[in-house]
């Protein structure tokens, strides 16, 4: 990084999950000239990814929380002069009782914590978010703060979706966007214009594992139809929060059944190490393209 | 049977897939006072289903006919006077061409069913039906001659659903209806609102193992939330073909998945082995419940 920084911009603030997202995100906003405040999740995000942006000291500060400590989470934030958060990564345990016992700031919020946790109809994120709103502090998108992080519009690697790729896509998006207001089914595979695998809570990896398995019995068809991953967000998704991913994995998994590529709404679906992602593409031959949902489609 | 069948009513043929509905079609048509025209397709129909049948001889006549045979078919429907026809069981194989070449009847028809085939916006079994009807022969549904086959309303065995388990039924439904005009998602697991496997390609049973897997390795809750598997058909589907079934299996699985029960479209979705069914879900402490799809939904 050979960015010069003024240290007397406020710093963006960044809660690190698990997976590689966050140290992405750290980097990004460090190369568009801003301090990142870095915040390691105990048991979620991974040091061996987050450490080494540790050691850049004058561009990046690293702490770890545990779980549940939003005393000590918001005194960091307003210690760094951090107005702005963004949520990286992904979070699989459930806060850990006794370190909000143990947090006297969490303590004293803990009627206003319980009361965003219980009232409303939003879902809990929304209400989370409205909880850091009322302390002073934004959260912000992905989109906001590092938008190459996002798929792009059309191809973005050397392969193109042909005209029987675009008939698959097509199918497989309707159904993304006929689950889209309910919570499930982000993400489904089309063989031509049949669909034949939508995601529940079994994630992209194992749906696609499921095609791999269901063409190689025979099941659907082996070879005869143009097979496409689609996978777009969740209708009214607050995009500040738990975008849908793609990875090389992704690409591996899509290739492995038999697919042509990988289709992605435009701007809300992330790539996380793209370069990598890219050149997995680029040498199996299949496209990585991103799609706006139709005007029209309940989004 | 006791019943006295006269001798001169026209018979209905029932053309048999693979597995125990052509048989249970042909037990309830015969026990209604109708004699039965059984048509095995050779590769599909089970012999040990069927034959038994078969000996019924006043009762019941059967043939064997190969994929495509349909001049032959069509001979044999007028010599036994046969005007309606039932599709029953399971289809895995297509025609088998070289049948079609060997059979006379078909080959004056080619022309028409290869229109049939080809023309149009319907589907291909609505264009088959079509055909059919054209040569005088109706297809009629199970609903029609063997209604008891059929799902009906209400809890069907020892045990209900209870609130959490309608809540459950309500998330599922919500996902089988939305995808409804899409040939896709006839069932979908919900544990508690939370819809965790929507039906593609795989099938029922495969899909319950996953939920039973995902539980397992406690990627979705193991037992905090009551579940439940929904079935239902495609919006518009015609109900002479290819109906969603049930069965013993089905409720094995899904108490294998740890589901509280299974709910299904009342008249629209098939019990085999009905008795079976009902102990296996009785013996297991699962519900087994029809239900009409809700007034104003998109069906």
């Amino acid at each position: 990084m050979t960015t010069t920084i003024p240290a007397a911009a406020p710093p963006l603030a960044i809660i690190a999950g698990g997976g590689v997202l966050p140290a992405e995100v750290a980097s990004e906003v460090v190369a568009s000239g801003r301090r990142v405040v870095l915040i390691g999740i105990h048991g979620e995000a991974e040091p061996a990814a987050l450490e080494p942006l540790g050691r850049i000291a004058d561009s990046v500060r690293l702490e770890w929380l545990e779980w549940g400590q939003i005393g000590r989470l918001l005194a960091l934030l307003a210690h760094e002069g951090a107005r702005e958060v963004v949520l990286a990564g992904s979070i699989s345990r459930r806060p850990d009782f006794r370190a909000i016992v143990g947090d006297f700031g969490t303590l004293k919020r803990l009627p206003r914590i319980i009361a965003a946790m219980v009232g409303g109809d939003d879902s809990v994120l929304t209400r989370v978010i409205g909880l850091f709103e009322r302390e002073g502090v934004t959260i912000v998108g992905l989109g906001d703060v590092a938008p190459r992080l996002l798929m792009g519009e059309g191809p973005q690697g050397r392969c193109r979706p042909d005209s029987s790729a675009q008939e698959a896509i097509g199918a497989a998006a309707a159904v993304v966007t006929a689950l889209g207001t309910l919570d499930v089914g982000q993400a489904a595979v089309a063989l031509g214009r049949r669909v034949v695998a939508i995601e529940g809570a079994e994630g992209t990896d194992a749906m696609l594992e499921r095609v791999a398995a269901l063409r190689a019995i025979g099941r659907i068809g082996r070879g005869d139809y143009t097979g496409v991953l689609v996978k777009g967000i969740k209708s009214g998704q607050d995009l500040r929060v738990d975008l849908p991913t793609i990875g090389p994995q992704t690409v591996i998994r899509a290739h492995e059944a038999g697919l042509a590529g990988i289709a992605a709404e435009t701007g809300r679906v992330v790539v996380v190490q793209r370069a990598a992602t890219l050149a997995e593409a680029d040498r199996r031959g299949l496209f990585l393209s991103g799609f706006a949902r139709a005007a029209g489609a309940r989004a």
